[in-house]
């Protein structure tokens, strides 16, 4: 009987990267929190503080700067698959880099002005190993509403139940989703403005009965709009919005004044894929 | 000498409503977080927990969302002055009222299907007593980013200072404004669409050698655009984006790759008013 | 009719300062988050783009750190009137300066080993003029809570009131508190502590019959415990505790088990004074 | 080819309690943020919306504040197990339960005054299915600092690499640790306090050259101080403190004065595991 070390990794993380490219007056913007996790041959730091095998985390940050320069940073799937890619390459000790990058969106007002737009995040995490790439793509934060065609009833009811079966409520969610690539090479800009039109399109257009149909619904848009993608993956949180009891003050209330909760809050989760994907090669998400 | 009970207010404070106007199969949506401040005679509360004159919290909660139902929930400046107006005018002991809201924005999607926008918050603040009634309109979270057109250099030095004097940096803020009317009654919808461009075209369009010349420049356009509007109160965060040292990797930087900092942070507070102007009838704003 | 510039001022905010004091093996730790901000005539910066009256906030956490050698930090009082006087005495143009430091609390583990206690900030705000110097100290995120003796009845009822009186509630706030001191030198640390002893002891003795009469308590005992202090400004948010109906499921529920609400919360804002305080010299709240 | 329904689950996150226990006048407080996730034969909710077999979160929250009142709530362990247990015996279409809890830690002031502490979180996820109960414990938020004992040097270098070696730097992290348990069974509260005394104590005791070193210490000592607790994971960011230049004022800097960052951090994970450990039977983290 002993005692081992298990699964680690190590990395840094959220380095903040703007990085402005110059085509004479008109000036592009990106805007990247980085973050790197390299795992391999590692026990002899954790057991003895031997850091021969050790690539200082302040050395990946640099990398990501400098590599911001010399080869310029665009879509964040490239960016990512880059860095990822240079860590395996160059440093032997490293089995596997996971480079996730969050890409925030900014409207331009003129040649060199701009403004944050804020609706969601643009996320990519990219796992390569000496034998695979895998590339996921996602979005979080983006915030969709429905004030019709969204209904709750027939469910299981218990000795706890209380809840009202309605056929009339707000649909609201902040979805937070991720999409797994089958492979490692697209228009990345097109895949992602596609399974983003395609998770609103479809959460606008579902007639729901429950928040799952509605997951299930985005998800299965996703992947039959863009065949480069292999399996999407949900989080939606289901940001419950209570009808305010008016009849105290002689007011009837028929589906137009609401309370917006913020907890406790229903949590989806469910994944939508191919029958015919490609298994993961790494851990993407839970 | 003794201890007494110096100035104080109560209320609710960020009561969440969703207001959702049907007009057939279309629906409108507003969005608000409402807080509410009462302040007038209420030592009795204080001195002995005599709470003959106090309106709970909870009552005014209620009477946001039955007003929303009754008066429907458009512009905020115009909800806050019917909550302000209806305390002071039903509450005799109530000498004045601070209503403070929220307005988050959405996009439409379809009929009744949203989107929420995320790039600012629209802010109001109004103030009413027996004898006036002020407004004041505000956004918050405005993020915005010029990637050439600004220099600082001439400044003070003393012995600590090592900054560069530079011709050529990013300028970045999340814009927080707030700016006072003249007066009570105004178009409010085409009064914000208008202050929150005239923020935005003279951040973008001012060659800046400070950000304090930025913010004047900001405020002063806000005046000569919008008559109704009496003074401009801005907080602008200097969001310091840092030029990457690349030199010991052999490259140059000739603005290009930019470390995002998150603190320290300049802040640059100032006002900008009309020589003309009716003074404040209340506190506003530090 | 012109446009003016109306009240400002500048400065550096968030310095995140960790200073290590060195007795031999035993450390003590400091960890102080320096907010500047100067006024003084600050015109041609914002007109004209003319820097030369304007020190760089980049001096300024310079300076803080510079300091923090030279002087060490102690006291945040004695820190925040160092920077401000520094600045006032060496800048002609500036007229007043504030410095507000939050301070962050760590248990000794031993000889050099730290646990952040995290359970209230310790905040200072300074403002210095050639004229006066005033020092506000406070407490902020102190969370307290009484499970007994809190009653809530006898107030206001109109058409839009439906709370419940009640003989037996939750009281639970997190106490965000400024006191103003009557001059400029005292023990900091033992005022500290016994303003903080007496807000706790106050809230936990006082049987409550409204938050502002726990309020009132908590100022007057503070000004009751320590002469050196002029006046209390306290914001008490009530942290609401719904007593959960568990009728539904056959239960009752004497007072013993409550959702805890995020919002909204009411807001109770009330100051405590001396009637022969010094009058403020300088904004210190709202 | 087609698509079909991946691994999914649902259920009521964040559900906020506070019980109180009354014994006499003496009463106990906990504090619980209690989420619950449900997985099954979901695939007809998702497909069609027939939702017979979703048992409500609404009903989910009603059971955590029913089970409070009849069973009391006391160790975080005990409450998840009972609700995860009676999800799966009495939902026969549930065939995993997972129930997480945050617990708040509150110092007592009196008989019934209570002072909340901050200074970390205790969390569990308990995973139960009908053959399984899987009990993992832990704390985030626990923030540590060694001012001594810590080295970093004879890392690798690359063209990329420019930190220093350094025999003398802070060390400080936020102790994000969960702890899997070898059984369901034990006295939670002593397991509970002897692992965090474990974890800080190796902490504060251990002479670092990595953070990774540091890491495994810590999970060890909580391997082998408790016997019942079969593997250790730990997520440690690393919070850089960045020793200030002073040179410039002709200051020296002898590990003194520190600027404390924010973005980017180095993160270490890992895990340390008894090499005759029962296999986790859920997913417990990444």
């Amino acid at each position: 009987m002993g005692i081992v070390l298990g699964p680690n990794r190590y990395g840094k993380a959220e380095t903040r990267l703007v990085r402005v490219h110059r085509d004479g007056d008109t000036h592009g913007l990106v805007d990247f929190n980085v973050s790197i996790a390299l795992s391999g041959d590692l026990t002899a730091t954790h057991l003895t503080g031997d850091n021969s095998g050790v690539l200082p985390t302040d050395t990946m940050k640099n990398t990501v700067y400098a590599f911001a320069k010399e080869h310029g940073a665009g879509e964040p799937e490239v960016f990512a698959l880059l860095l990822a890619r240079h860590f395996v390459a160059t440093q032997p000790q490293v089995h596997a880099a996971r480079v996730s990058i969050e890409s925030f969106g900014w409207d331009r007002l003129g040649p060199h002005s701009f403004r944050r737009r804020g609706d969601h995040v643009r996320t990519t995490v990219v796992t390569v190993t000496s034998e695979s790439a895998q590339v996921v793509s996602g979005v979080s934060g983006l915030v969709l509403l429905n004030s019709a065609d969204s209904e709750f009833h027939g469910f299981v009811e218990d000795g706890y139940t209380t809840l009202k079966p309605t056929t009339d409520r707000i649909l609201a969610t902040a979805v937070d989703a991720r999409w797994r690539h089958a492979g490692d090479d697209t228009d990345w800009a097109a895949s992602h403005e596609g399974a983003l039109d395609a998770l609103v399109t479809a959460f606008a257009g579902t007639y729901s009965y429950s928040l799952q149909q509605t997951l299930y619904a985005m998800g299965a848009r996703v992947l039959e709009e863009r065949p480069e993608i292999a399996e999407v993956r949900l989080a939606l949180p289901n940001k419950h919005h209570y009808l305010a009891d008016l009849s105290p003050f002689g007011l009837e209330n028929p589906g137009e004044v609401f309370i917006a909760g913020d907890r406790p809050y229903g949590l989806i989760e469910g994944s939508v894929i191919r029958d015919d994907a490609p298994a993961a090669t790494a851990e993407w998400w839970l």
